[in-house]
């Protein structure tokens, strides 16, 4: 186990670890590699932009608003690689940086978001002196991650008003202190209901191919003391239909206008399955993440990832070679089939968002 | 690899490969170790009840035509251990025998059925010599072997009839040789079509946790030029939403006199799946796995299998330790999500099965 350096002491994160922290010299980016877990609890330092957007490419982290929070800090490093540039030189430098970050991955909002707010303020502030432009961009970077920490604290506490005070919750990926700033969206909501006393049982798919539920939902829910039992991604319809499951509750990468979601494959069929089963499925997700900018579902650009991650495990075959497989990282869900997206503004009808949510 | 006795003369599967063979001394019984396919082609040969027992146990061999198979060569092997036992010794012998086969796995009906019909031979034949006994035992086993290969070639034939001359198939888990006495169910409507030359693509379930699809499904249709796309279970409803799913087929493991189906956990979701995307699902499944002695899904007990199939992967730990898991084998697909049963004797409406499926 690499320690960083805010190792015992209060990460932004709010937890003992942390999916990405930006070190006191506002120059090196520590990483925790989820790919890891739950195996080993490892930091990757990246000290350079490079560094940090294979992070992001490589999914060494993941989750929206972590990818998000970890191009902030992408972008206080390039700062730090501008201070002796001129101002038009150092915009030029931190829209190239900018631009390598989004296209690391292209499904979440946040990434994208987090990069327009930076060169927002890089533009703001171009002609002043370059460390001080440096050390804005530290701050506002700390400042996006510990309002994501908020915004998850309180999306949470609305989320958990929405279960009843004895629940099993079906979770899909992981939503957590990992794939956040801290605390999570859809863990956050479970999180903030086990706070309140709720008597919370969780069942946590998988999650295929990259096994984010069975390695790191599973590894934090368990850290917390949360009672979590880990299914396989076929078998929700059965433990619906055995009416084990009282509610499902997800995050989001990107959330249309209309309200339609992008999430981890895998979750339209879920919302299928909960609507069929008269089964509420709420969307936990920071505001950061609604994209009004985007009409619809359909508008939203879904990652493709290398078959590899199916074909392979651990670097053992499983299947025969040569043999094709498809591996889309995200599906759309149609905001018919949402109950409410929980946001820190409130439980909100995902048709209403052009409307405020109301 | 092990090469069996047989390797290059003709199977009784009609494959190069078979799942299961006895050896013409009717003595051992070959079992393809399918937990180490596509990687390695290896037999185990069973040289006594214990070995026929936990290869269907441990799953050395499964599929419910094929590991009926295997049961009815079990009872070979104990009918010649028992030559020298008089009438009732060597009736209470294979009554014995026949209670551990049925014990190794409870979900599909072939296994009970093979042993009963051994039975009912041994009972017939108890007052004839020790050898004589055998030998029918083993000339039956033999023959209902050949009856399964000719049933999946008869029902694969019915089943190819109902897909379009250019078709997408969904399947789930392995029905291909394999899974059978050779050929298949599923997989053998699928070989229909092809041999039939429809222009047929197949989109194979990875079937978590074992991983049939991608193993051995992958691996059977590779083998024979099928143009096969493995993806992940959670892909599913992606699929359909996108229309690349034209049909989907599927095997069984007990069908109920009501028509429900019990078949690899998974097959519930995907069925919901089919119907909300109007894209019609064909269970295919020789007559002996239907259970008219089985009133509904309800009663069919559904196998729960260790937990380590999902939080382990080839001795590596996917989930964190001391989380729990929930490893269900089966689940039950109601009648009116199936648009057919296919059978030997028919596509059938499997809500007249005690009608004649008429």
């Amino acid at each position: 186990m690499t320690l960083p350096p805010w190792h015992g002491q209060q990460a932004l994160s709010g937890a003992a670890y942390s999916a990405v922290e930006l070190d006191e010299d506002d120059r090196r980016v520590y990483v925790l590699d989820q790919r890891l877990l739950p195996l080993e609890e490892r930091y990757r330092i990246c000290t350079d932009v490079a560094g940090v957007v294979t992070s992001i490419g490589d999914m060494v982290v993941r989750g929206a608003p972590a990818i998000g929070i970890t191009a902030a800090y992408g972008m206080v490093v390039a700062a730090g690689d501008g201070v002796t540039l001129e101002a038009a030189d150092y915009l030029s430098h931190l829209h190239g940086v900018g631009a390598t970050l989004m296209a690391s991955r292209p499904t979440a909002v946040n990434l994208a978001w987090a990069v327009q707010q930076g060169l927002a303020l890089a533009s703001q502030h171009r002609q002043e002196p370059g460390t001080e432009r440096w050390q804005q961009m530290a701050a506002w970077a700390r400042q996006i991650h510990r309002d994501d920490v908020a915004a998850c604290r309180q999306l949470g506490q609305i989320g958990a008003a929405c279960l009843g005070d004895k629940t099993t919750v079906l979770t899909h990926c992981n939503t957590g202190a990992l794939a956040t700033g801290g605390y999570g969206t859809a863990l956050g909501v479970i999180r903030a209901a086990w706070e309140a006393n709720k008597d919370v049982q969780v069942y946590a798919c998988e999650t295929r191919p990259y096994l984010q539920g069975a390695r790191l939902t599973a590894w934090e829910l368990h850290r917390d003391g949360i009672p979590v039992t880990v299914i396989s991604d076929s078998m929700v319809g059965h433990c619906m239909s055995q009416g084990r499951i009282d509610a499902v509750v997800v995050g989001a990468d990107r959330v249309a206008k209309n309200g339609d979601v992008a999430n981890k494959i895998g979750t339209y069929g879920i919302a299928c399955l909960a609507k069929l089963h008269d089964i509420p499925l709420y969307v936990a997700v920071p505001w950061s993440t609604v994209d009004l900018a985007t009409p619809t579902g359909a508008d939203i650009r879904l990652e493709e990832r290398d078959p590899i991650e199916l074909t392979q495990f651990a670097g053992q075959r499983l299947t025969p070679a040569g043999v094709a497989a498809y591996n889309p990282a995200f599906d759309i869900t149609p905001a018919r089939l949402i109950e409410a997206l929980v946001t820190e503004k409130g439980a909100l009808d995902p048709r209403g968002l052009d409307r405020g949510g109301c």
